[in-house]
């Protein structure tokens, strides 16, 4: 191994609100140690998913459930890498392996760490992109897979509404719930994504959520009423989801991307609503899915992209130059589709 | 039957804010149908039930899930009352049972109506109060058991948050988790109701929601967190149980009185608490747990409260003179235990 500088996109400072690329996070170059210890492994990066939960891990607070980023140290996240110096049995050198990978070059992988990879098998011959495995084949997909099918309680003619439904979880969410028979409506931030919605994922409505009321959308396209909200969003979505609910409606709460860049947060004033109508509101951690769903999961949305029942659309920034605006941006609404830096060719 | 009179507490108006007695519900006299068709019934009503989600059933609203009362017409709730005539075959003269009676002196019940009565065996030889069937024994207690049943999952150790814990449902809710094994804390709107809970209800610690800060008060009576909360109230004292539960916490969403009365509904800003914790939110109906646990709701709280396990306080206005005043009160807390009107002795 005959490389010893590394660069990587790094945490510069603790944002309030929206971060900004060169200010709060930024490319750094550092030297890489590419002396391995036993059980130890040294990676060359592909592919890193732009997460949403990442904005919480920049913030400082000691107590997140999340550990959050160091200052001068690099993101990390989801990443398709390939493993090019092992003391490890479990990983050969040339595999292809999936974990928590740094946003830089190279990734040297302590003995502990080493738990969190698995090897991608097949993976050169893969019929679906690398980036996949991060995506609609990674934790993003398991979130939406794996909460449909712990709490949607889906049946066939029921009315589901995702919000950030063109990204990396809205995608899927709603692509599976078509499969099943639901009719399915969606929300995104802008014309071009609402009609992605429409035309390529094939769901029954769309609309802007920045034109015009979102009560009124969610009233005129669920003449039936809603019978699943899938949330990515919280605040306004949240309490005009509410009031549109069925009977014994549930709320699966994915996310609540309006508030991660310290944005004042809409109060929800009609709760009361999930009484009468006996709503459930669940929250939800990928995480919890892994252990039981995982398998079930990538051979099932496996299947459906295979057959071409399933699409998925990718928004890859090339290089970890442009990797600190892709993410920033991501926060606002700029990608379309899920968002990944591609670190290098394999 | 030679009665032909009948005082009544009817609705006069629709109000927006607290209603106020003889403006939008006062006593009243009419003539009293005392002929019998087939399957009909007369009633000579002895007690019924002050219920906060009566409020809701004075507003002028067509599109309620529970019927509003008419413009002149009693109001009904809960009730326990004699039968004086009969010609249906499940009734006899002399039983008593327990349905929804009118907020008058004697109801005559329609064959449809006749339906939803029930004798009470043994009533006459009950060696707990009648007046428990419309409230510990009743659709109150019922509500309690029937939702920390089928969704409080408690278990033993932890610990639950009851808001008016006081009441008609609170009272059931917090003895049956202290039998559980449960840490139990509860809150009410006044020191006496507080000394109550402490004292008779032996919870572990209680707080007047009146004095200091909700959030404080939590933190320093559940240092280890909230597993549960039973909400009654909503609004503040829900964003509050919300900071502090527990990883898979679960909100019992029961009641939502801090707006029954129109009060500006206090806005929910932290809901982003239910993802990372997993916290389910769930609203009840205590009409969805008749069919499968009435009778073991009756069985089992029957026999605690003739062990003594389980007290139960009760608030009893005397005649149908008071029992407006009783209502309003009922709605601002005047009411200490399970508020109800006596209409007549046995
Ligand atoms: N609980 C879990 O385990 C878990 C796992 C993965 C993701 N999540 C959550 O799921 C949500 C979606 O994540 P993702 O990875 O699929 O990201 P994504 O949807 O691909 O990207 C985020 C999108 O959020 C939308 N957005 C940003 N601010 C918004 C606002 N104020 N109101 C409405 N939409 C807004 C933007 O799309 P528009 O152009 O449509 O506005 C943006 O493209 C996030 O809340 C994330 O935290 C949760
Ligand atoms: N979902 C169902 O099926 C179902 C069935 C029965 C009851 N409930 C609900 O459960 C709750 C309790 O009913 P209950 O019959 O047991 O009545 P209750 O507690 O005996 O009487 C109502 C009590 O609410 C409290 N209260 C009034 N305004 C308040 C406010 N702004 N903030 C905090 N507390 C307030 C008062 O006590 P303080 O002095 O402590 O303030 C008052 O005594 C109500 O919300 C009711 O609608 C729901």
């Amino acid at each position: 191994m005959v490389h010893s500088s590394n660069k990587q996109i790094v945490l510069l400072s603790h944002p309030t609100g929206f971060p900004i690329a060169g200010e709060h996070l930024g490319v750094h170059t550092t030297q890489l140690n590419t002396i391995l210890e036993e059980d130890e492994i040294l990676l060359r990066n592909l592919f890193v998913s732009v997460d949403p939960y990442l904005r919480g891990r920049m913030n400082d607070d000691k107590e997140a459930v999340i550990p959050g980023f160091e200052i001068g140290k690099p993101f990390s996240s989801g990443g398709v890498s390939e493993v090019i110096q092992s003391r490890n049995p479990r990983f050969t050198v040339g595999a292809i392996v999936v974990g928590e990978a740094g946003w830089e070059e190279y990734t040297h992988v302590t003995a502990a760490a080493s738990d969190g990879f698995n090897v991608i098998e097949g993976a050169r011959e893969s019929k679906v992109p690398l980036s996949s495995y991060i995506g609609v084949l990674g934790f993003p997909g398991l979130t939406g897979y794996g909460s449909l099918k712990a709490f949607g309680q889906l049946k066939k003619g029921e009315t589901i509404y995702i919000s950030a439904a063109s990204g990396a979880v809205g995608q899927l969410v709603g692509q599976l719930a078509r499969l099943q028979g639901l009719r399915v409506i969606g929300s995104a931030g802008s014309d071009d994504k609402v009609e992605y919605l429409l035309k390529e994922l094939k769901f029954d409505a769309a609309f802007n959520y920045k034109k015009g009321d979102i009560l009124e959308n969610l009233r005129s396209h669920a003449p039936n009423g809603l019978d699943i909200y899938f949330d990515s969003v919280g605040g306004r979505q949240l309490e005009a989801a509410l009031e549109v609910l069925n009977l014994y409606g549930r709320v699966i709460a994915c996310g609540h991307i309006s508030v991660y860049n310290g944005q004042e947060s809409h109060g929800i004033r009609n709760l009361y609503q999930v009484i009468g109508k006996r709503i459930t509101i669940r929250g939800i951690l990928v995480n919890d899915f892994v252990q039981d769903e995982f398998a079930n999961f990538q051979r099932d949305v496996g299947q459906h992209l295979l057959n071409g029942d399933i699409i998925y659309r990718e928004d890859i920034a090339e290089g970890l130059e442009n990797g600190a605006e892709a993410f920033v941006g991501m926060l606002k609404g700029a990608n379309f589709g899920k968002a990944v830096i591609k670190i290098a060719d394999l």
